[in-house]
C-alpha cells in the first residue's frame, strides 16, 4: 500500500530555513518541501527547470528584469538558465519539484548551500 | 517575466471530467489539472511515476491490495507499473505531475482516453 503524504504534517516535522526536505521520488525528480524567510542568493540552474508552489505566505521571486509575487495556491516554473532570487518578507512554505541532480544554489557557493538532501 | 499560475483561476477555466489540462512544462514532465468524479478504469503506466495532489474533494485510489483516501493537501506518488483506479464519490480537483510521454489510461482503451492534452 502506498503512503499518503500529508503536506501539513510533513511541514510540522522541521523548522530550519532554506533547507529543502525530500518527501517523494517522482521519476528523475524529487518532490521537496522547504521553509524560507529573508533573501536567498542569486543563482540559476543550467539544466533544470524548477517548480515552486506556495503553500503558505507570500513569496517574491526576483528576476533580472523584474519580479513576481506568489500567494498560496500559486506556482511558477523557473526555466533552466534563468537567474532568480527568492525573497520572503515573512516565513513562506513551498513545495518544489526538481530533478534529483539539481544543485541547491546552482553552483553559487553560499553558507546555506545544501549538498545532501534530508528525507522526511 | 514569468507567468504566475494560480491553480484556482486555472480550475475555473474548465468543467469537463477526466480530461487533464496542461498548465506548465517542467523538464520532461507536464504539470496538469484535472477534475474527476466517478470511477476510472483500472490501469498502470509501465515507465512513469505519477504524482496526484488533491486540491479539493476526497479521492480514493484503489490498488490491487487495498486503497488509500486523499483529502485536500494530501498527495501520493503512484510508482511505475502499479495497477490503480481513481474513484471519486464527489467532484475532486487534482494537480498531476507526470512525464510528457505518459498515456492517459496506460494503454487500456476507454471512452475517456485522452490522446492530446489541452493546454489552459
Amino acid at each position: 500500500m502506498l503512503d499518503v503524504i500529508n503536506l501539513g504534517e510533513k511541514l510540522g516535522r522541521f523548522h530550519d530555513l532554506w533547507s529543502p526536505k525530500i518527501i517523494a521520488d517522482l521519476n528523475d525528480s524529487h518532490v521537496k518541501l522547504v521553509k524560507v524567510q529573508g533573501e536567498f542568493v542569486w543563482h540559476s540552474h543550467a539544466n533544470e527547470d524548477e517548480l515552486f508552489l506556495v503553500l503558505a505566505g507570500r513569496l517574491v521571486i526576483e528576476f533580472r528584469d523584474g519580479a513576481v509575487t506568489l500567494s498560496p495556491g500559486e506556482m511558477v516554473v523557473i526555466p533552466k538558465g534563468v537567474d532568480h532570487r527568492p525573497v520572503a518578507r515573512e516565513e513562506v512554505h513551498l513545495m518544489l519539484v526538481e530533478p534529483k541532480a539539481i544543485l541547491h544554489t546552482g553552483g553559487v557557493p553560499d553558507a546555506r548551500t545544501v549538498t545532501e538532501w534530508e528525507r522526511i
